[in-house]
């Protein structure tokens, strides 16, 4: 949570954090949206142990910086132009306007970097950075870093709003089914009530519709996968192709509020029936998640359950990523991983090494377990986003069934 | 243009260039994307000179790793597993991961680094990798890098989709000025043809609608901000504000083919009359704007064309950037910038220093002077997209005539 800041960065013995803000990323920058409570402009944010962040804004967004509640700090209080002058560059103007920064802001000692650059310019301008400076390290964190651990655990208000994300998503997934049940069978192809043929295109028309009308947006889209396709885990599914009967369904969707917090569930359907192979694997699928689901524990290590499916699986005759890699098929990816303003955060249930993720109080992660055979034409996956409470209950946002098999009439 | 990488290469004395396509940033890695033909996955294009470009793809996506008709080559080719398992640490682990990868690819030299990251991580690799590697030199770009150089100039298949978004444009505000003018006027506020007040609100949920009617998306929203708002350049407006007569409205809509190339256009309104001094400011701007248009040439620096609308604006007696900086009333940006996978590509008529920007047929950009006046209540801003042709003409991409006051009956 934000409240951690200060905790986290004496934890890495941090001074100061810096949060870059540039031009054209928006929702692709979530340490910086974070820092700005959502509010989205151009900027850096920066931070000092123990006291309160500043965003450093330009004088066009000024509005939006008043909006971000953060200490501002006038980009144009170092005069660029006045710089650009006393420079043989417009390069070495930007490392003299930062290096100015730094030395008004006391910014100096450990110093964290974050948020989303382009490679290039930023990469340019902090080693001129770094070698200018003397008394200036840059912290580069690799994994766990600051904002991943920040942002892991989420507060109460943080939490109700992806409640309701769920929810909604939920409703979308309702109406989808809906839609494919009231239609028909013929010739094990499906139709709707009109008679005219149920396509993938079709159903993620409508999936579109009901995300929109619900204020949810979907930025990477959506997984509707049928048959082969099913067996590939981000494969998104044929528009051109025609629901039919018995043919594994993964329908995998992840939408968010508008710029904020994303949901992430799959259920995998067959409509009319199911065949011995797909109901089997379904079986075993959903018993890993059960399994799973039985033994989360507040406190605990992440990567034993990873172990623990993979135990599961191949107790009964798959092959896993825990035995095996690279693999194409039997249960091939992690378990789960972290939610919130990014559909992966930086935590989860890993495939390879263990990291050291431990399941905190106030995480928001997916519970994802899957088994695909698209050399069979099928695959299966199985998909809850679940809380971890301040108490150490576990509560499931995504209240929705999970069933196979979807009734059809046939005609 | 794509066409031209090996040539921009040479220019820059690189053997390699590395485009870096980490999880979960979709369009706003439009390097990334741009050498991926738009197909959106997680990985990294490698290109030496005078090859063709490789897609290193995770297994999950081989499907999508496919559809970028590059070269393939499987990230698991370096088995990450044994990889861990002789380091100590996942980052050891990333860093010799990179180093088998650029060892056995045939990466060395100067090698350029392009597309979006997180700060942290890459930075930590990057300055390993350069330090393990002896005969490896990281280039890193300020400005006026390869990428910017090479989707500055646009192909024939690339300008059609660009002026199909561009009619699609015009066609979302005629909507607009229709949806306005069909109503009527009472005590100086807007009313529907069924006698509920018009809010900004209101307007922008018809932007949405006719927007995603076309199948274009927004994802930086839409500026239509009144009276003082439309003083500040980049206020988006007030949802709650119902349209008054005689207001400047700054409406500025930038849409996008869903993660495709953009077109930006700006139209300043007012509602039944225009006061003197807004018409006045109006006119002075439609001046700067065809005085620009009349003088653009094939071949030209930019820089100069902006230093004539500073002029032209300082003759009528307004405060300008090209004389004082920072600076809020009067004519305060550059005048435009090109346009592309980005709504803002690294190329214009800047209000700084001179980055040497020389206008080159292929080139699409907009052309956007405007007045700002917060403090008096009123702002203006027109902006075309235009594209400079093969043989050097310049092409309206914007077909939308300009004209200040919407008319309005009084009921």
């Amino acid at each position: 949570m934000k409240q951690d800041l200060d905790r986290l960065m004496a934890e890495r013995n941090l001074d100061a954090i810096v949060v870059e803000g540039p031009d054209g990323l928006d929702s692709a920058n979530p340490d910086f949206n974070y820092m700005t409570n959502g509010v989205h402009l151009t900027g850096t944010v920066i931070k000092k142990r123990g006291e309160p962040p500043m965003i450093v804004y330009r004088t066009m967004e000024r509005q939006q910086a008043a909006e971000t509640g953060l200490v501002m700090v006038a980009y144009d209080r170092w005069n660029m132009r006045e710089i650009r002058q006393r420079t043989a560059s417009n390069f070495e103007a930007q490392v003299e306007h930062r290096r100015r920064m730094f030395a008004d802001l006391g910014i100096a000692g450990r110093v964290g970097i974050y948020g989303t650059v382009k490679a290039g310019p930023y990469f340019a301008v902090m080693a001129a950075l770094a070698q200018q400076v003397p008394n200036l390290e840059i912290v580069a964190e690799f994994e766990n870093d600051l904002f991943s651990a920040a942002r892991l655990t989420k507060d109460a208000d943080e939490v109700e709003r992806m409640r309701v994300v769920g929810r909604k998503t939920c409703e979308v997934v309702q109406a989808v089914v809906d839609f494919i049940g009231g239609g028909s069978a013929r010739d094990e192809l499906v139709f709707d009530a009109a008679g005219q043929p149920i396509t993938i295109g079709r159903v993620r028309a409508l999936i579109g519709r009901e995300i929109a009308a619900r204020g949810l947006e979907t930025p990477y889209g959506t997984i509707f996968a049928q048959g082969r396709d099913a067996g590939m885990p981000h494969a998104e599914g044929d528009d051109a192709a025609q629901l039919r009967l018995g043919q594994a369904i993964v329908f995998d969707i992840f939408p968010r509020e508008v710029g904020g917090f994303y949901h992430d569930m799959t259920r995998t359907f067959a409509i009319g029936y199911a065949p011995p192979e797909l109901q089997r694997a379904y079986d075993e699928v959903l018993g890993a998640f059960e399994q799973v689901m039985g033994e989360l524990e507040a406190g605990a290590p992440t990567k034993p359950y990873q172990d623990m499916v993979c135990q599961f699986f191949e107790a009964r005759g798959h092959e896993t990523i825990g035995s095996k890699s690279p693999i194409e098929e039997g249960y091939v990816h992690g378990l789960g991983h972290g939610v919130g303003l990014e559909i992966h955060e930086d935590f989860g249930f890993p495939s390879g090494a263990d990291r050291g993720d431990v399941m905190l109080p106030g995480a928001v992660f997916t519970v994802e377990p899957g088994l695909y055979y698209p050399s069979q034409g099928y695959g299966v996956r199985l998909e809850d986003t679940i809380y971890c409470t301040p108490d150490g209950e576990f509560e499931n946002l995504t209240p929705f069934p999970k069933q196979l098999v979807i009734p059809i009439a046939r005609s």
